[in-house]
Parts: structure tokens; sequence; C-alpha cells
């Protein structure tokens, strides 16, 4: 156990535990501008076009320089009319800073709000688009990890395609993790990150957009670092970044994306995912924990936990303590009600989990926290 | 020499050659909300006010995820007055980028365009201000890397400060090089990054700005993303980065800023950079090039060579044939002459230097380029 209290794992929606060959790949120092480099960014552009099954003379993978909010930022400058309106559908943290975005950029936006962790459904937004024909774009977030549910995407894609308007899905902390077919399911922009499913490290996120799209956000965007339309334009013409890359970080989520395919690919990924939070669940729910959320709704990437009602409970010796043995947990950030999180993904099983549940009965123990059950009916690790 | 043909030394001025020690700090993971973190972040804010000799009492260092442009926009959308002008003094690619964001965030900007290569003269700047009194902030390149040159930064902060405007400096590619003390010369806000002289990995850079400034910033952003204000509030009250930081690439810079010290600080830096400086053009004119500037005028960060006349000489081809031979030069930037450059900084000594100079000149007799010199006296090396 020293070396996990050296380096804890990560149970969290990213930054998250990456493998050592991951890691590995930053040994290395690369010129941005050089063809081995290039060669690696165009790589990792082809294969996350193909991960997302989205046909290759329709979209263009895009990626970008800091978190995943400023791909976030780059594409909402990008793929939204200017003269336009986007109907921003919130629950959680991730629908309100998409707003938060839009009013910083001065763009035009409504929301529905559906608060802390109920799911926008798509017979809502298909009256909401029939009472507003001015809204020209809809916003989703995938996977809002605020509270671990996952939206019906394809529901929703389904009515806004329907209804002529484009999609803009935030799919941060679900792609690659969770099967999306850019074929099959009607996406017209889609943004994630190199630290979530893919299992790199932070530095970047990626933009996938459809090829007329961003044509057309051609001198929309606000910010110079922020113009998607121009990395895009200039990667095209010298297949090399704009500015200065991370270029460890794309090194080293080229050999997080060799270890995805070689995991089965985001099937494989999710398979494992979903094992670690069944485990989870289960074992949570068999020391007397509850989940914010009903099964349906639960997502393979994070799970929110209700708190302990027992006052003996304090989330921050709680925190320190899991701490101590290996494992960081993740704050709450429900508005009304005490939780903590925590995340499935990173290079972990089942295994780790049930490590994990041990430590917690541990501390529980410790803190001398009362819950209904215990630990006398363990999950299963495999 | 097969190490070097696998990972050629970077003679640019970044991303550039860093020391195994810099990269292995990346081989663990971190929480990026986590308080061993928070620590990181705190600890390199600090230094880096200390290497400025920035008195803590009235400048903050902020750092921003993404290019030195990044970087470079954040600071000038929060420190420059939305209702004021900035005098932006440019002779080369980075005083024009700076226009260019202005431009884009629409701000009042007006130049002081010294073409390819001349240096902005204090007396010019003097007279600039004196004529324009709506100009409320001055912003100068201190190394313009398009060159090499050194552009005379405490001339000019002394004319700015003289005249009671804000002096906004892009110390991009000096600042740990070469010494600037915020406590002699007067400069109000000083933009860097990761991976430059202080030899980091690419991923962040920085802002260190006058408290005051920082604070008449609030609310002055176009971008969420680039908010400088915002992001240093954040900071300050929760010790994390406001979105997601790339963390092996601040962790490595902690490990790269150790060694900094170890080699004595900027001064110490700078006498190795300008060893690897003379040495350089020593050589390449011993074997017969000339350099753009005269010796007044070169920094010890890149030096701009004129590429031969002899038809012989083919730029893509010379940089195959250095590159195969394990090093990785950079190609010229101006728009009137052909020209090449080296750059002297990351961590390489005048060994390496040497070693340069005879690969320069083995690939000159293959490329049957004639030159006036040989190599017959050759720069000592260390």
């Amino acid at each position: 156990m020293n070396d996990h209290i050296e380096e804890p794992y990560l149970l969290t929606p990213g930054p998250l535990t990456t493998s050592r060959a991951t890691k590995a790949a930053m040994l290395r120092d690369w010129g941005s501008w050089d063809d081995d480099f290039n060669q690696v960014t165009a790589d990792i552009r082809t294969q996350l076009l193909a991960m997302a099954e989205a046909p290759s003379d329709e979209y263009a993978c895009v990626p970008m320089q800091g978190s995943g909010t400023f791909a976030v930022e780059s594409a909402l400058a990008c793929a939204t009319d200017p003269s336009g309106k986007v109907l921003v559908l919130m629950n959680g943290a991730y629908g309100k800073r998409a707003a938060q975005l839009l009013a910083t950029m001065g763009r035009a936006y409504t929301t529905l709000d559906k608060g802390d962790y109920r799911p926008p459904q798509a017979d809502e937004v298909a009256a909401r688009l029939q009472q507003d024909p001015a809204i020209t774009s809809v916003f989703l977030v995938h996977c809002e990890t605020s509270s671990g549910i996952l939206n019906p995407l394809d529901a929703i894609a389904d009515v806004v395609r329907t209804q002529g308007k484009t999609l803009i899905v935030d799919a941060m902390s679900s792609f690659g993790g969770i099967p999306i077919s850019l074929a099959q399911t009607p996406i017209d922009v889609l943004v994630s990150s190199a630290n979530k499913c893919i299992e790199g490290v932070p530095g970047f996120g990626f933009v996938i957009i459809r090829q007329a799209l961003l044509e057309a956000g051609k001198g929309r965007a606000h910010s110079l670092s922020l113009d998607l339309h121009a990395q895009w334009e200039y990667m095209e013409r010298t297949g090399q970044w704009r500015f200065t890359p991370p270029t460890h970080t794309v090194v080293a989520f080229q050999a997080a994306l060799a270890q995805h395919r070689e995991e089965g690919g985001v099937p494989g990924r999710c398979a494992r995912y979903t094992r670690n939070r069944d485990a989870l669940v289960k074992g949570m729910r068999a020391l007397g924990f509850s989940t914010l959320l009903e099964d349906e709704w639960l997502s393979p990437i994070i799970t929110t936990f209700l708190s302990p009602t027992d006052p003996a409970f304090e989330f921050h010796s709680f925190y320190a303590a899991l701490k101590a043995r290996g494992f960081l947990i993740y704050p709450g950030k429900l508005t009304e009600v005490e939780s903590f999180r925590i995340g499935c993904i990173g290079q972990l099983g089942t295994t780790v989990i049930a490590q994990l549940l041990n430590a917690i009965q541990d501390v529980l123990a410790d803190m001398d926290v009362s819950l209904i059950a215990d630990l006398s009916s363990p999950s299963g690790s495999a």
C-alpha cells in the first residue's frame, strides 16, 4: 500500500489515474513544428474521428490547448450563429458553465434548467423548440458529472434533428467510455478532452465538428487563441498547431489511444467502467449508502452518494482518511443535499474498487459513523 | 549519437530540450483539486515572483492554461482599459500578434512598427507618447525571437514610467534566462511561459502583474476561459486553478524551477546561454555564416543567420540533414531575406554547440555549399 499512499488512486472524473505507459511517453521532447510531431497530431485527429464513427468527409477533429472548458468555449464561439439563439439544457455545473460562456461572448441563449440532477426530457426539448422558433442550436451535457447522471442523448438528438436545429454535445466525461456514433446519432458538434475516458493527461481538449459548421465559423471567434476555425485552417495547411501545443500531453494521448484500442475500444472500456460502477454501487449500498440517482440514470463515469445523516460523518475527515489509505474521492456538487462523488474511470478495475470499499468501511468505523448495514455481503472483485 | 537521432536536440526558442529530471516528474498523476497539488501551484507562484524580484505585496503571479499566446491574450484583456489605447511596439511576429489580439478583442491600439528586426528606441516611444496622449499602455516584446533581437527594455520602461503609462512586457522567451528585476525596472505586467528559459514542458503560461491592475481587470475579460482576474480570484480563494490545470506540466515546471536554482538562478542560466550563443556565433562566423544582427543586439536566446547565397543551399535539405544528425534547428521568419535560426536555450551546453557546428560543416560539404571560410578555427567547447 505504500506506493498508493505516495500516489493515491484518483477516483474522480479526471484528471485521473493513467497508465505507466501513458506517462512514460512524456519522457521525450518534441519539436512542435517538426514532421515527427505533426504525424502524431494527424494520427490522433484521425483516430478520434474513427472513435466517434464520424464520416471523415463530413466531420473534422480540431484539438484545442487548455482545459475542457477552453475547448467548449472555442466550439461555442465557432458553431453558434452570433445572430442565433442557443437552448442550453442544464442539470448541473457544466450546463451552467455553457450558459456563462455564451453570456461572456455575447451570444443569445435561453435555458431549460432541471435543477441539480433531473434529466432534460426529449418532449420538453421539443416543446421549447416549438415555442421559441428563434432557437438555432441546442447544447446538451452528455454525462453531467455534477451528479453523475447520463442524460438521454439519443432521444434529444432525434428531436433536435427533426426540428432542424444544430446539436452541440459536451461529451467531456463520456466520450471514449460510452458508445457515441455520429453515424447513427445526429450530433453536429461534440467536445471532449484528453484526460477523461481516453485516459490521457490533462492539457488539451478536442472538438469533432461538421466541416460545414467549421467553415461557417470563420471570423466568428471572440478570441484569437480560442479561434477553432483558425486552428483548423492552420492545421490543415501546415500540419502544425497554430500556437505551441502541449507536446508531451499530445504524445501521451497517442499512447493512451493505443491502450484504448487494446482494451477493445469504446465497448471494452465501457464494460470495465460499468463493472467498476456496479461493484462500487453494490458495495456502497451494502455499507448502507444511498445513491442520489435511481439505477436507470447512473453513468459508468461517476456516482454521487448521499452523505450519511449521522452527525459523526464529516466530509473533510472522511476525504483525508481515505487519502491516507491511497484513495482520492471527490466532493459533492449538489446545492440541496450533502453528498460526495466517486469516479469509476481511469486505470483501475474492480480490485481497486474492492480495496476502496474496505478502506471506506475502516474509515467509517474509525469515525464512529453508523450506517444501516455493513460490508458483510461484499461486492465481488475481479 | 544513436540516442540523439532518436531524440534530437531542440535548438529552438521552445519547446526545448528539457532535463530527464523535469520529464521524470511527470511520471505521477495528481488530483487537480487536492492540497498536495495546490501546494505545488502556490510554490511555483511564489518562486516566479521571487525570480522577477517582484514585491509580493504589489504583484501577483497568475498562471494560465494553454500556450504563451493564451497568457498574453488573458493579460491584455485584463490589464488594458477597454476605453484606453495601447501602443504596440513591433519588430517581428510577436509584436504583430499582440496587435492581432487587441484587434480581436476590440481594444484600441496603435503601432510603432520597426519592420523585421530594427529595435524600437526609447526616444521614439517617448515621442509617440507625447504626440498621442490617448495612449494608456505600451506593449513591448523583450526578446523578439522572429529575429533573435533583445529589445532595449530598460530604456523604454523608463520612458513609459516617466509618462505615467502602463508597461506590458512579453518576456516569453527571456524570463528566467535574462535578468529582469521588477524592483528596479518599472514593468507593470510581464508574461512568460513554462517551456522557455525555465526549461519546463509546454502547457501553460503565467502573468506577473500589479495587483491594482488585476483588481481593475475584474469583469473586463472577453473570454471566460482566459479571464485572468477570475483565475486569480479563484486561486486566491481555493488554492486551485479555476479550470483543470495541466497537472503533469505544472509538476514538471516545479522540478525545472529547482534545477534553475541549482544552476545559480537567472545569472547562472544567463551565463550558460551566453556561452552557448558566443560559441555558436563564433563557430558559425568561422564557417562563413553571417548573423542578421550586430553583436550589440544579439540575445543569448536565439540567433538568426543569413542563408548562404550559394544556390546549392536549400533550407529543407539542410534541416533534414541536421535532423538526421540529431539537431533540430528553426526556420527563419524574416519577410525580406532568406535566413534560419538556431536557439541557445534548453538543457545543452557548448559541447552540444561544438557537435552542432561539426554537423553543419559536414552537411554543407555534403550539399556542396561554398562558404567563405571553414571550421579550421573551431570555437571552444566546455
